[in-house]
């Protein structure tokens, strides 16, 4: 009677699967335990799909019955930004292809392919595995790789899903990838990282970076399909004007780059970077051929802080994500604590805030708990009461989370697990 | 052939019960879903309990084998962690109670409680209900619950642990607590939650709680058990001494509180309270009946810092925890990106630094990478390699992992299932 709600929530159909009890080294490597899903062999794809699709409610349900602290995603927001986002980029020459690091969630992955999406961003291996898993594709891994573990299950997902593209930014990194493509008779597509001054992951512009492209296109199990220029320092530049300068000079000397590997013969049909802090800006660069945004699903406090076209907050996109919480005691007057602390929010931005009351700050209480402070309340809160919290910085948020409440209005209509959550490998 | 190791790392033994695809709503409120686990009716204890055990390896695995990030715990120094507080607290009065909210790792909580510890301490229902399913206990919950949802969920699982105890802090909590446990036949143990200057739960001291306490004592499904004193600020007041003096005189004021519950003839047998950063001091308090320590299995950064009664440093516990990282890229000279970021770590304290190289210092580089600045390393790190980091804040930092993996020396003996990651409900 269990048995559907167990099966939707976790990729169980390895268990029915007799009684031998060996585990393999291979199965190990492979396995979730490293960071990775079981391997996929001999597992329906319908059984496989079950943890990447959204899990029906057995009745209807009301926002306020949610066990706290709850992920929640107002449905209609979420739709109205990845509207936005598509039909900004209808007319435009560059293509959009979102991040997944940002919602780590194969539903929402599919509905941004629907709407027309060429392909999906993921930072790591084991993120790509669980997209992959999930059907979604095709993806671009836009962290390079540097070791041999890493590689073998790179290697292994390419056989399954030969659209898989992977990023580079050294010299040694190309030769492993030919050799290790060469030995399981595959072709790597192969994107070259650049360094655009964010000094993180990428190969420095110019010289270095058109022999790295060199490189690639002569290695014989590697395709060379273009460049990454990602600049995440810029997408949170404050003011929009001040954004676009800094983002285009610096495509400007990106786009220097690009055309020196073209004058030498390399074929480079993408150009990718971008993200929600520039969509508007990426998309007119000239050359840039699509804009990897990530936040715009969910939107987050410190993205709207960075300003908007058109004012000084960036409100292109709603803040469509929050949590619920519950205010669980009030020790003092004037004062209410909240079952949300440090393990419910990240906490590398400010502290949340009360989506729906005025006069109330929150403060983080520990671990499990949250403080607000009652200044001047617009509404009463007292104990037992629920509320909902501002998202900090969402990606990391999301990351705490097992499962998206989808809701519309105040109805909860599914439950979205979040596949890639601690897929960081 | 893989069964073994899914069945080893998901709870999937309800998804063998036939072909039933209807979720009840009973069903459906008791599950993951919402935060708790899929109700236990008909699966074999042996089964429920394969992800509450020690994963082994199929064989030999090297540290440096562990796909990056990974949490990674030294048993040995975990073991001496263990000891050296039991061996501490052999000779006291006071006993241990040691809190899961940190390791929520029901293989540390049987170690814990096989060397002596009277119980386990959770903070929420979700949490517990992981631990029963574990077989841990008996259990305290040091959080008072305010919703309907949770008293049903307590009261389910008071049912399955009639040792569950469970704090209070409001008179109206009282009185769905006795209602409840009326309702379902039950006689539930409740403890008062005592106000000590945190300001985040529990009752003002004084006559307030010696009415509350009265109340509960005369609930006829209700058994007062005791009371509960945390006081979480003075955990980490830096200095042993100083620390010993704000904790001896808040406790004294606990105490005569406790006299006057006692005075008004209440039988109190438990007055529980303390954590690592008071181990010692609480031991000592006349009247404390136990100490709640979290942190000193692992220990991190942050609380070495508080200092200790021999030094500036708290080194009375090892710090048994670290992350592990591969260096991926490196951008600029002197500079090495590791991928490790904000998903790796608890962000709320300091960030983390290197365990085993001196003169390279670790800032974050967003979600997924973190950045070493190499000023006068004492040994290279070269892209491939894997470095050790410590972690700034224990409990966040473990609640970001579905796994523990415990090494010996660089020696991976077995992989440790956080069954409670993600139970914040």
């Amino acid at each position: 009677m269990r048995r559907s709600l167990r099966t939707a929530s976790e990729p169980s159909g390895q268990a029915r699967h007799g009684a031998d009890m060996r585990i393999t080294r291979r199965d190990f490597f492979s396995s979730s335990i490293v960071g990775g899903p079981v391997a996929l062999a001999g597992v329906a794809a319908v059984e496989v799909g079950q943890r990447h699709r959204p899990i029906p409610l057995p009745e209807p349900m009301r926002l306020w019955d949610l066990a706290t602290p709850a992920l929640v995603v107002d449905v209609d927001q979420l739709d109205s930004n990845l509207r936005t986002m598509h039909q900004f980029y209808a007319d435009r020459r560059a293509s959009l292809r979102p991040h997944a690091k940002t919602h780590k969630c194969p539903v929402i992955a599919r509905q941004q392919l629907d709407l027309g999406a060429i392909g999906i961003a993921v930072t790591k291996i084991s993120e790509a595995e669980v997209m992959v898993e999930g059907g979604v594709g095709p993806l671009l891994i836009t962290s390079p790789i540097a070791t041999r573990g890493k590689l073998a299950r790179l290697l292994a997902l390419a056989r399954q899903a030969p659209s898989l593209q992977i990023v580079t930014d050294r010299l040694q990194n190309v030769r492993d990838l030919n050799d290790g493509a060469r030995a399981v008779g595959i072709r790597l597509q192969v994107i070259i990282d650049l360094n655009t001054g964010d000094d993180r992951t990428g190969i420095a512009l110019g010289e270095s970076a058109v022999t790295l492209a060199d490189a690639v296109a002569r290695a014989e199990s590697l395709e060379l399909v273009g460049v990454q220029a990602y600049a995440g320092r810029l997408q949170h530049v404050v003011g929009w004007e001040a954004r676009r300068h800094q983002y285009s000079e610096t495509m400007g000397r990106v786009m220097e780059t690009v055309a020196s590997m073209r004058q030498a013969g390399l074929n480079l049909p993408v150009v990718t970077g971008g993200g929600t802090g520039t969509y508007d800006i990426n998309s007119e660069v000239d050359g840039m051929t699509d804009t990897q945004v990530g936040s715009y699903v969910f939107m987050d406090d410190n993205y709207r802080e960075v300003g908007g076209r058109s004012g000084q907050v960036f409100d292109d996109f709603e803040p469509s994500l929050f949590v619920l919480a519950t205010a669980i005691s009030q020790p003092v007057e004037g004062r209410i604590t909240v079952d949300a602390g440090y393990k419910a929010f990240a906490t590398d931005k400010e502290p949340p805030r009360l989506r729906d009351i005025r006069g109330v700050t929150y403060q983080f209480g520990g671990d499990e708990h949250g403080i607000l402070e009652l200044t001047d309340p617009s509404e009463p809160i007292t104990v037992g009461d629920k509320v909902r919290l501002t998202i900090p910085h969402c990606d990391p948020t999301v990351n705490l989370y097992d499962h998206l409440h989808a809701v519309r209005g105040e109805d909860v209509l599914e439950v979205w697990p979040i596949a890639g959550r601690g897929r960081s490998q």
